[in-house]
């Protein structure tokens, strides 16, 4: 009888952006894990931070590195493997106590999130439920009063670490465009947006539905790094009326 | 001092699924509106039933059509068009008394939403504040086990309307997709999947989160049509391990 591994997606940043799901099995799971960067506080977990249960262990999964590595790098993909191997056992040695884990995830788990690299270690060998949360983009679209898809649209969501090119040819015929990752990458992702010709229709939104939230259309962002919590979002185009 | 426009996501059909802002909010407003077809209870309105606020007035925005029309027939534009500007009066006319609306709506207001519609009409006059909710494409990834996107992925969403031949364009070279409006357009899909090369990936997923959900490899789903309310997923690929 061993315990759940609960997947749990709690939203883009404002708590009450949570699911009523996802408040009560963190108020209850007696393990809450979270993935976190060395020395900080862990970004889900300042946003669940009023919701968990007071007596539950918490239990921080640290990042093997602390500047950005290429996805490409084969340094990135060997150290990050091992570095979920070690997360998974940690993780699995409390369930097999018979112990419920919550690892608490930003936005949803299995969209862009690293939770399934724990997913896959552990679905065979124990229980496994996934609760979805409100995605980092869709907390940014309603924050921007930005309609994103209509009808019939197409929307196509790409990382801004893409080469221009790539990211030009994916958006051109899109309808409706969702940037993310923008940091450092978003002088190229001008360029694209420019060559696909939907530089006009598109919104910078910086950490949507929290404090510090800033929103303004991306001709009016002239800074040349935004944070890597920005997005780039290009409504789509409504036909009925 | 008019009322507020909220337009409230409640998700995917679990009603557990919809968040903490948005329980508090139509538990406590006056007016509560849906769309929904004539003689039927409503979508939004069985999902959210449990949460409402019993003393609320409840707004039914009946739609005109009891068949599908296309959305390229000029009947069909003119017609809504009709129809929501009568529902945009509706709903104003509480708003001038001074009355909150929570108009509730299934997956996410602005994600292929009808809400949209009225906020176009409203939002010059009126408060307007919009609640995200868990997309139908994010309750059913997470309970088809399937996580979408990992690193860099692209994913497109598009809907099943599309030609196959539009369709089968948009898909090549994605590494992950969802289709949406699926019903009678399943046949064109398969061919579409066939023609990207992304056919043994595919999964479907009806009802997702809801008590009748199914959940199969879109290879072993041997009816023609399906419900509206179906999705084809086509997890991305995962690079690191």
């Amino acid at each position: 009888m061993g315990g759940t591994l609960y997947g749990v997606g709690i939203g883009p940043g404002d708590p009450e952006l949570m699911t009523l799901k996802a408040a009560r099995i963190i108020g209850a799971a007696p393990v809450i894990a979270f993935f976190c960067k060395a020395g900080r506080p862990g970004h889900a977990r300042q946003i669940a931070d009023g919701h968990l249960n007071p007596a539950a262990e918490l239990l921080r999964l640290e990042y093997p590195f602390t500047t950005e590595l290429s996805l490409e790098d084969p340094r990135y993909l060997a150290e990050i493997g091992l570095f979920y191997d070690a997360a998974a056992i940690q993780v699995g040695e409390r369930l097999i106590a018979g112990q419920d884990v919550a690892v608490i995830c930003e936005g949803d788990p299995f969209f862009y999130g690293s939770f399934m690299y724990l997913f896959d270690r552990l679905r065979q060998a124990h229980k496994t439920e996934v609760i979805p949360g409100i995605t980092g983009m869709g907390g940014c679209w309603t924050r921007a009063h930005a309609p994103i898809t209509h009808g019939d649209d197409v929307l196509t969501v790409l990382p801004g670490t893409l080469s221009a090119e790539a990211m030009a040819a994916r958006l051109a015929g899109a309808d409706a465009a969702v940037i993310m990752k923008v940091g450092r990458n978003l002088p190229k992702i001008r360029a694209a947006l420019a060559t696909a010709g939907l530089a006009e229709r598109a919104i910078y939104v910086e950490r949507g539905t929290m404090a510090e939230e800033r929103i303004m259309a991306l001709s009016e962002m002239t800074e040349a790094v935004a944070p890597y919590f920005a997005l780039v979002l290009v409504p789509g185009r409504q036909r009925a009326r």
